[in-house]
């Protein structure tokens, strides 16, 4: 009997805690926001921005110090075939798969220090803080570091067995192939069967990220809870017209294959933004035939990327600028023909029990939030194959991302880890 | 009394075969167009395309073939030091300048057999029926073959004095620069100096040449009394927005520099085909930064060219693209700026009484005609400057020129010769 009101004790002491001083649970401000500072000197160009692309030897020299942050943190570490770090802290019930949260810490060529580390580094911090309050989770918990996200995510797509034998052979920025890359930074491309996990294998990913556009930073807004992240279409799009002497050739005798993918370009712009929300259509890339001041262009190849939450949408956008395009087509004696490219992507929606935990933690923080999607690609869109997801972003100054010039302020950084924190400690009561 | 009873029968026989028998005169169009299938063997690549570029082996190879027919129509032959062909036939009266007419015989990279061509056979043929009609003018003739003119007019600007040392510099298409090319044909670019013909050295010059357009085949029209040659215009483009993530920033938040280099597109078309006249205007280079389908352009590069036969009325429409370029930077947040370029041309007008001369020709032999500009440049422009000019156009089978499709009817040419011929006279008496 006495043992049993003991532990009776015990869980009332353990509850009220919960209740009472979890609400004033915070992350060490200071601390996360050092740890930018020490992972910058890995691969800081003279120009301030980070050349730290996967493979490189500043990616392979930050990685002791990213092991001692996580050790700090009281996590056990290990590095998978794929290089990719993770840090382990076990929770009570040993029968539940691992809520799993972080980002990755490699840049793109002259990039941020931002896109990547905040998730790491607020990771790292959230992990810290838990070990120092001695609480103990249900699930056990997970610090992941994954490898190479810039070149295509290629650590998570390992992770859900996804990295194909073409992918590995493919030279990254940093002159060796991925394969070459992962046995660098301590993996092994003969092995990555081991790492691969399956449905049902992770209770939850969690990320967070810097905002990639202005919508944040320039609402004020502390907090993205992030609805989702968005499919990718492409296309290639040729315009086929005649190329003829500009000089000699009457205008109203040309079958200008220029003027017609200008009103494309416009007919893309107009089509995506007739109808509300959050999608967005770009073309990025153009090229006329043969290209020289004094001929009529005969040919004009051109991108067209659409992106949103829903594929449906997408569809019915690309199916009215087809209609454009024969319109188009028509009045100015051309053809346009659009090539679906293999590279598409299909969106990730985030998991609505997680996207729940995240906005109760802003409110318990006190902090302003706003759903929207993510436009750009993030290793949780790999990770939505095998669980629930959840991103939450933080306001990035002007909106700016992959740039030495990408700035997030000390309180944004502070306030995203504050509600990783809350809403991991959240799901792994909730799930 | 007796001899002057004799010079008055004599002169009154002149007069008459002038009156009655020259209305008759004719070109021999067979042999006209037997010397097209023979000068084709000299460049004519497999698949019928014209590599007789100048200074080739197949433009020097077609020399001795020029000067045999130049010499076989009675005319006395010269090379200058440009590498120019003249043959010349005197006439009665020392004291006048020479009528010149011809044109080139070089081709573009796999062009046709007929831009060049027509010109220069014709003008060898009007000269050789004149002279085996033992006709006596006034002015000396003189059929000129222009040394490389799709090289930038190089031999007629040499013979106004305006080749540059630049210009000799430059390496032409068949390896050779143009200084060492005119030495492969004969001339001395070291006496380019003797030349040089200036303001009233020549009474007239007169050119045949493919329309290079659709105007005179698709009108069903013979003949294309050329009112001038186009100025040419040229401005370099730039486009400035702010290069962006394609996925994550928001439509309304964009500054996409292609946008707003698509508006500009169809702004010129729009300008340039609000007025009445044979003005045009391209835009026949574009190039975006980055120029990847998954960043909004942040840099357009495009050019823009427009011609008209009034350079007066090519500022006005410049001035409105202007403005349009205002508009369009205003509404999409970019800078457009216009720089224009050296390579800009004046246009060169006709002669009054050359064109009178040409229309009243084409009526002699019941042709149609059409007075219509040339948008391309000519040779003619060189001599332009020099002393009054006449241009003769011919229909182009579906306006088709510098590509090996390039096909003027024999039916066409002979018409264009017969012009030609009755031209000359009548500006021989008139002028």
């Amino acid at each position: 009997m006495r043992y049993f009101s003991f532990a009776v004790l015990v869980l009332v002491a353990l509850v009220s805690w919960t209740a009472e001083e979890e609400s004033e649970l915070r992350v060490n401000g200071d601390r996360l926001n050092q740890r930018f500072i020490d992972l910058a000197q890995y691969g800081e160009n003279p120009a301030g921005g980070m050349d730290r692309f996967a493979f490189s030897d500043a990616d392979v020299e930050s990685r002791p110090f990213l092991k001692e942050s996580l050790e700090a943190a009281g996590l056990v570490v290990h590095v998978d075939e794929a290089g990719n770090i993770f840090g382990r802290r076990e929770g009570s019930r040993p029968d539940l798969p691992p809520i799993v949260f972080g980002s990755h810490t490699d840049s793109v060529a002259n990039g941020g220090k931002f896109d990547g580390p905040v998730g790491t580094l607020s990771a790292i911090e959230v992990a810290q803080v838990i070990n120092e309050r001695k609480i103990t989770t249900l699930h056990p918990l997970e610090v992941v570091i994954f490898t190479d996200e810039e070149g295509g995510l290629v650590g998570s797509k390992a992770l859900i067995g996804e990295l194909t034998a073409g992918a590995l052979e493919q030279v990254s920025h940093s002159g060796k192939t991925i394969s070459e890359g992962i046995t660098a930074i301590g993996g092994n491309p003969a092995l990555l069967e081991n790492v691969v996990r399956s449905a049902g294998d992770v209770a939850a990913y969690i990320e967070i990220h810097i905002e990639q556009g202005r919508i944040l930073d320039s609402g004020k807004v502390d907090i993205g809870v992030v609805e989702g992240i968005v499919g990718i279409s492409w296309w290639d799009v040729t315009i086929e017209g005649s190329a003829n002497h500009a000089g000699t050739t009457p205008m109203d005798l040309r079958n200008d294959a220029l003027l017609a993918a200008a009103e494309l370009v416009i007919g893309v712009n107009r089509v995506v933004t007739s109808v509300p929300g959050s999608q967005v259509g770009t073309v990025g890339k153009i090229r006329a035939e043969p290209g020289v001041p004094n001929v009529i262009p005969g040919k004009v190849e051109m991108s067209l990327e659409l992106r949103d939450l829903s594929k449906a949408k997408v569809d019915d956008l690309f199916k009215s600028i087809e209609e454009e395009a024969r319109a188009i087509a028509e009045k100015t004696g051309t053809t346009i023909s659009f090539f679906p490219s293999e590279t598409s992507t299909t969106p990730s929606l985030t998991d609505a029990r997680v996207r729940k935990a995240i906005v109760g933690s802003a409110k318990k923080l006190e902090l302003s939030y706003k759903l929207m999607p993510s436009g750009a690609g993030h290793d949780a869109q790999s990770m939505a194959k095998i669980g629930p997801i959840g991103m939450i972003f933080i306001p990035s100054v002007d909106g700016v991302s992959h740039s030495p010039k990408e700035y997030s302020r000390p309180g944004d950084i502070e306030n995203g880890a504050n509600v990783l924190l809350h809403t991991i400690l959240e799901i792994d009561q909730g799930l």
